[in-house]
């Protein structure tokens, strides 16, 4: 007897823990997972190699890695020449917005993902925006996502033709901690992620930007070494 | 005494007649425009060299032309090897959703458009849909639009600052006859713009395909020829 085909989900995948832990959470849920990474002038372009592993180990059925050139806009810090803000008090972060905010980031990598599940005919969408233990970004609060997902669903032919989309936040509410511990119990290799804003050409993560303090909390909350690849590591 | 600053607007602009009335309708309100242009994989990709002339003659403070490639995907015909429908009933054009579809075009487009505006500090987004003489595309329906704005004022750090967009949409309710009527008016010159959707490598239209029929139709109503080029004209 055939299976039933699995429903086709797109993944936003960074080559990050909290990307790779929902592509996780999407391919136990029953998804068939296709992963969208984009090379869009980030500083920190060695996560697409990350990005690309994490596919490769994880089962992807397809991975595309999408060029957009963000630089051609400026007003960031993971985009142009202002400085990553290093050892801030990790219960600060999120109080105000950063410098490391992109403009429009998540709207523009959502209306990719969009595009391409309406060429799939996938109607789940899976995005690891986290409004908990985040950087205070704007496009990862719930209100956010419930209009995105509104626009969605009035934008492209296959909403006209009452297909519906939805756009998937399993980590939204969840502290760092929490979701190392989901992706430790779906078997995530955390080795094969990325974080860090601000890596040295090989990978390493420096270990003082914003994204690292709060990765490193949340594995020292579980009682677990981190093993991405730092800096001064042996 | 100096003039007050004009406030800024992003202006999405193709090079074809729609946008280009769009401009002018803009930069008579009173607006400081900046112009976005995208190429995307188009096959109509002449329509860039269109939008630079129409930029320069028109006053474009600044104009960005970004590459996003929207082929990736595949899906439609202004993207890919599907064939132009030519010939088509002019009356029934918009009856269905056409091959020319771009899946979530307007969306990615409208995206970059918003992340530019934020870093411009610009209030004001203008774009040339229709939803009357135009070829039936879901992300040209006031609806949608609508939609979009909501989402774009949760999306970015100046909505969290309490600065709100504005996308506008002048010509959402004119006939195709009405925008060259207006365009004429504000003294648009129609022969540095191309609306076709398989024009010749030169540029030269190929007065077949919906865009083409609609053009001619609304120049036919203004009692005035198209001094677009087309095949076969001398």
């Amino acid at each position: 007897m055939a299976m039933p085909e699995k429903p086709k989900a797109v993944i936003l995948l960074s080559g990050g823990l909290d990307s790779t832990t929902v592509l996780a959470i999407a391919s136990a849920a029953g998804f068939a997972p296709y992963g969208i990474t984009f090379r869009y002038g980030q500083r920190h372009a060695t996560e697409i190699d990350f990005a690309r592993r994490v596919a490769q180990a994880m089962g992807i059925v397809e991975q595309i890695v999408v060029d957009i050139d963000l630089r051609c806009f400026g007003g960031s810090a993971l985009t142009s020449d202002i400085k990553i803000p290093k050892h801030q008090d990790v219960d600060r972060i999120g109080d105000e917005i950063p410098v490391t905010y992109v403009p429009a980031r998540n709207t523009i990598f959502l209306s990719f993902a969009l595009a391409w599940a309406e060429v799939l005919s996938a109607g789940d969408i899976f995005i690891g925006v986290n409004a908990l233990d985040y950087s205070g970004y704007p496009d990862c609060r719930p209100e956010y996502i419930a209009a995105y997902q509104q626009m969605a669903n009035l934008a492209t032919k296959r909403s006209v033709e009452g297909e519906q989309v939805t756009i998937h936040t399993p980590l939204l509410h969840w502290t760092k901690a929490e979701i190392i511990q989901r992706g430790l119990e779906l078997g995530v290799n955390y080795g094969l992620t990325a974080s860090c804003y601000d890596p040295t050409s090989d990978g390493l993560a420096c270990g003082q930007c914003d994204a690292c303090l709060l990765r490193l909390r949340g594995f020292a909350e579980n009682d677990r070494a981190d093993p991405a690849r730092y800096v001064g590591d042996d």
